[in-house]
């Protein structure tokens, strides 16, 4: 099995075996490919190819294949099969996690109906609780598939109990030990029990330190305990403590990239998930609401400008650097910001408490402001004759930077401590903000200095 | 041993037991923490103070908690040792893979001095190779523990090696096969090995399907293989297909996280990985190129207006809405730039070309702007008496978000084109040239409305 560059050649390749119905060639190569690899190939042909390449595959790599396909696609690949084909073609056949991932994808009555024809009433019943967990816990990214002895067996039994539970669990890792009310006790790692007598009791070789997660516990917790421990894979525990499933790095790891991802598109004004594949109204839906913001933000603006209607006709030359004072602004808060946000997340403030960052960026504000400012005033100096102009411009920049570094690092950590997501603070918000205050700054010292002078 | 939560009560109370020398208590509360955790309340210390702390592990855990520490603690705290005290007390415990991030964080001269201290040469040496890879490639991330057996040996002869080399391998996750040579052939699972009859040959149970990666690729393609193909230890090998190390998925987590870290703060205006602890100096060299980068754009946009001193003068009301046009310009710019330079990276652009993106981001600027500018029509047409002002914003608004959601998809998807990172076309880039974009488009559209009317 080779991995292979999915890229426009492959692409035309494909399409053009499939065109000359060439089926030797194209399972030939299929079966050469891996299931991720067919997946993205899949992602670039039209459904009717997509169904036709499916068509040649084994039931193991179409249940691969479909757990790593584009959502739409997915959804219009199965819209073609009846619930009882769902359930039969495929759900019977995958690890739980990824059965529960694929049926929340799909509409709750259908998704309903396909649990309902699912033969094996004992799976439906684990795929119905796996289902209800809320989206975002350990619960929703567990997969029930997992091996465990009671802790008053021996290493034989154990060595046996894995042959025996095996063939359910695509990864091993280790064997969870529980009790006989079924709470998890420890783990014996494969290596033990590879290198141990057989004769020993699982007691014996068990090793107690395991960290495992309540099946209630945010993802997020999942992450941070798999980033800081150097974990593989984590255990989840009910409220009783008994062993309810696993979750496995690479669900993990998916979570963090999602997760970035978000916060990412968050600090660009994008307030959900969306893919650039998205259809324009969800695309639109994400990001007008912070346009909007903007929109309110810059009425503001021009309600406060309309204050200073007079000055701007006596000195025109004051509305050419309105767009450097608001730009300068709200670059300075997004910066202050958006190192508290991802201090925040990953737990790096230290010891520093507000008082202290909030110095801290004062400081940094001042050093940067001052730089800025006397770099404009320079060059006001040398271009423009008017005094009073370099003053204020110069004046008020440091003053806004100023403002603008302390008002960066103040939002996202009050947010932070009246519990709402700093991150929501960065971005548009934090643009819109700074840039009103610092018309406001400009515009009062130009007042000042004008009359002063 | 728990896990706990480093908060500031727990740093409170250390600090009591380490004033009181209450060495006893002290000792049993470490020695039920994990070494993460150690790491993290360290780090909420004072240097001398952990210093003690770190004085009571024992050498497997102090050299865990090293690892952990934050950078510049560390730094403070090996200064107090000399070359041959580190080898000795630390480096010798590491795994390479540790032992070559901590070397790499030294400087120079003492690097080398370390490395010349080491009892066990074939160690130094292969140290002295790890340390030398260029950071972010598969090689400066691998470790060289790794349990290895040739192809024509038994699955007794196998386990045999397994038990000799396994004091080096935390976790073995797999065994890889090699040829006599040494050439990567393929894997055996733990559990092939445990299930498997003992006088079978490695050839009859090992299987071939294994994705290895080269150790002069970067660390971003390791990441995407681990991600894409859902993988726990990826095999690293040389130009001849040589075995030279392994990756393990902790650490390309944390190369993940990293990514996402320097992409967030990139899009802020920061250019360089920067944590909230670092010095004002090194925090003010990360943000000012892009503040100088805000001021030039600034000027510009100043300059543009001096060409309309008179509008200005005749027309203040129109000033009034300078702010709001240019943060529309920037706000939307980000949007589609953040969309596309994501899509760039994950690669979910899917087949849409250039072309179609471009297309699609134009209907979207359309729907989006419309909006807009009906919203500040109304606005104006209610609360402004002037129509030609009215008519101006709002036109000028649909105009700039149409150019704002184009370019910004544009701009990025050229700069991959030409090989540059595209996220650079992000933040404070985007912003001030759609600020200055969007203050052309008014003033011009603003002057050929009025001369109209």
């Amino acid at each position: 099995m080779e991995k292979i560059q999915v890229d426009n050649a492959l692409v035309k390749q494909f399409r053009l075996l499939l065109q000359t119905e060439n089926i030797a060639e194209l399972g030939l190569q299929l079966s050469q490919m891996y299931a991720q690899d067919i997946a993205m190939l899949i992602n670039r042909l039209p459904i009717d190819e997509s169904r036709e390449i499916l068509g040649l595959l084994n039931k193991d790599k179409v249940i691969k294949v479909l757990v790593n396909m584009d959502e739409e696609d997915r959804a219009q690949f199965l819209s073609a099969y009846s619930p009882f084909e769902i359930a039969d073609k495929f759900i019977e056949h995958m690890d739980s996690d990824d059965a529960a991932y694929l049926l929340n994808n799909l509409p709750n009555k259908i998704k309903e109906d396909v649990i309902g024809q699912l033969q094996d009433v004992e799976y439906a019943s684990s795929l119905l609780s796996l289902t209800n967990y809320e989206e975002n816990t350990a619960g929703s990214l567990m997969a029930l598939e997992l091996v465990k002895v009671r802790i008053n067996q021996t290493v034989a039994e154990c060595i046996e109990e894995i042959r025996t539970q095996d063939e359910n669990v695509d990864n091993i890792y280790v064997v969870y030990v529980v009790d006989d009310f079924g709470r998890l006790m420890g783990i014996v790692t494969l290596k033990n029990l590879l290198l141990a007598k057989y004769d020993l009791k699982v007691s014996e070789v068990y090793n107690t330190e395991v960290i495992a997660v309540a099946a209630s516990a945010d993802v997020e917790e999942v992450a941070n305990l798999t980033k800081k421990y150097d974990l593989v894979v984590l255990p989840v525990v009910d409220v009783l403590g008994r062993l309810a499933g696993r979750i496995t790095v690479d669900d993990v790891v998916d979570v963090i990239k999602e997760e970035a991802d978000e916060d990412y598109q968050l600090m660009s004004g994008i307030t959900s998930d969306v893919d650039p594949t998205d259809s324009v109204f969800d695309l639109a839906k994400a990001r007008l609401p912070w346009l909007i913001i903007g929109l309110l933000g810059g009425i503001a603006s021009s309600r406060f400008l309309g204050m200073y209607e007079s000055e701007i006709q006596i000195h025109p030359e004051m509305a050419f650097f309105i767009p450097l004072i608001a730009a300068m602004g709200g670059n300075v808060g997004v910066q202050s910001s958006a190192i508290v946000v991802q201090g925040l997340a990953n737990d790096t403030l230290g010891t520093k408490n507000i008082g202290q960052k909030i110095l801290k960026e004062l400081r940094l504000g001042l050093f940067n402001g001052l730089i800025c400012a006397l770099l404009i005033l320079a060059y006001n100096l040398i271009f423009n004759d008017s005094l009073e102009l370099a003053l204020t411009v110069a004046i008020a920049l440091i003053t806004v930077i100023i403002f603008a570094s302390v008002f960066g690092t103040f939002i996202p950590m009050f947010l932070n401590r009246v519990n709402i997501d700093p991150a929501i603070a960065t971005g548009p918000f934090i643009t819109t903000s700074n840039d009103l205050l610092g018309i406001v700054i400009y515009f009062s010292i130009g007042r000042m200095l004008y009359q002063t002078f």
